[in-house]
């Protein structure tokens, strides 16, 4: 399953960050009744907004000399950086350039945080492992890159 | 502390709702640069949003041949109706009738929850103890009624 | 508010218990349609259960000489003793004395667990403040003894 | 691991329901001793229950007209309908269709529900891929199927 | 209860930060032996630890110009300032000016909280309502002031 | 996948376990200084602590006898005698057999725990299939043994 040649032992190290947004579920290109149609409450034209949950987790061998796969105070300040400043009391649909043209689903905002994060994370010699993104207490979405 | 007189044993009991929706910390009468002063990015006009938690505590009697203060069936209904279903994917700003004219802020949301409840609580012959309304798990605002 | 003659600080302190029980919501003298249309489906005939958490407060002056209201260890030994172990895995409406002819709600659950614990805590010398009791993460009821 | 072929990329779904039930571990061929020594306490004659969390994980591709991998409001109804309002405030031994002649264990009850979801969520295009149940905070199973 | 004059509604508000610091319960003017007698495996010489969790809560009139008791970003900020910057990743017996001499009790350190935070908060107009404190999932400690 | 040959069906259970402790992040052989550049505060010569939440999953089939994979009672137990007794109100620098010589890093913990659990686990007939630590809510290390 993995294919990363490792000489030590394989770890996951998870760091959790949250951020708060507004979007709506609706296309351009259909009619507010067929949005209302298939999204429901969650095309409300005037928006509506959660307190997202993101999880990234990477995986790699432990550093011998400092006992650590990664930082993670490296890690928090890439999510932060890359991510979490990005979208944090933002409008997914209007302000998020890594977003554009994208329906704003938690299914497609998790797969977008992948590619943001991805080439940060390799640079540091970690493997990225999986974004999951709790929209609500009831509802998350995980994604593994492939 | 309470003014009610009782005869049995006073008891309290607490109901969790949850509902999602946008809103702006903003005062249409001030300049964009002094809502971002004062607001932050909270002041965002192209929204932002939460994931609510509410919790409401009614006090009275345990009524003897139930062994209930209330029915809880009937709070939740109660709750639902008079307050979620008018917020719950909404933009607190632009579409909350019991909002209008008010800074969409969680302490003005509270009160105005509060106000919503009470006379609804009050005719099954209870009493509305608090308003606790979680804006994101770090934050809450509590009232009880002055 | 508080009846005690304190020389020193008052503080709270709270520890929190789990139990898992059984029980319905009938009376015997009911039919079963009669509790079938008032206590819904908490009526079922056959039982049903919860997860429940029981957080008890106590209250009183910091000892000086250990930094303790109480001593933690022992307040979950009396809890244990006197509550815990006697409705855990237990049928409320059947099996446990304290719950004897009277209705399994989560009211009468509370106030029964506050006679129970009252003398135990007073005689350490501590006051008793509250019983908490979640029945499931959306519904709980709080004591304060009168 | 997936033996689904996918055009676009594969994203996990998971929704969580809550159910309340009670039960008891015990063989109706073994002597109520026997019973209670493999099982102690979980073998109460008088039954115990549980406030369960249930946890169940789809995935497949995203479609790309709606951004949803499957449409959360229809998954949450499909939970509803063949397993929460089947087990819901019920008795686990006695009144559960897909559990009968089954000791009441998690793992059972969570391969039963695998079993009872899996037609209607591959009706629907997506795969199943894990059923995650929680019986308390400490103890849960996974089943993913084989 | 409150001995504040208001001309407005009364609200309470609450904000959540956390820290990790080691402790031992122990007197130095006691025996290894004693100090393990009345504190058992808390009065390990070489120290333990716990992530706690700090609830401050602050209480007043709204402010109608911003909708706002205070500023949270504010009281972020103070409590950063003044209590966690203090405390996190640090020794509480050894290293924590306004816990010197006191035994590392939750009760004592709630304490001391609270004497540290109120004259930041009066400054500001507010009260200082409560400070909750866990020191475990388990066990939490409740301050109001006297 | 799984390299065990099943007849039946493969479930995954978990018992999820606390301990606190103190530690620091520090290598002997480096000076204060290049220990506070690598670790930052995690290094302080005064240790600090955490509330570590521990869950151990293990897998393999369902016994048709019981119902069980494993007895969760067992489960509890073995976890418990192992590693929570050793480690509980410890310093895991100074005082755990199978931290020696080991920078007490979350990842090296999660290691060392799956090396001390394995043979009681697979005694029992079972596969160990994870160690999933948490330092703090916003941080974990998943171990699968390899």
């Amino acid at each position: 399953m993995y294919i990363c040649v490792l000489f030590g032992k394989m770890i996951h190290i998870t760091r959790k960050e949250s951020f708060n947004a507004a979007h709506k579920l609706a296309r351009p290109d259909w009619t507010d009744a067929k949005n209302q149609e298939v999204f429901g409450k969650c095309a409300n034209p005037n928006w509506h907004g959660h307190n997202y949950n993101l999880y990234v987790t990477v995986k790699g061998e432990v550093n011998p000399e400092t006992g650590f796969l990664v930082d993670l105070k490296w890690l928090k300040v890439i999510i932060n950086k890359y991510v979490v400043d990005k979208i944090d009391h933002k409008n997914l649909n209007l302000e998020v350039d890594f977003m554009k043209d994208k329906l704003a689903s938690t299914e497609n905002l998790a797969i977008a945080i992948w590619d943001e994060l991805l080439p940060h994370i390799e640079k540091e010699g970690a493997y990225l492992h999986s974004i999951k993104l709790y929209e609500t207490d009831n509802n998350y979405v995980e994604y593994f890159g492939n």
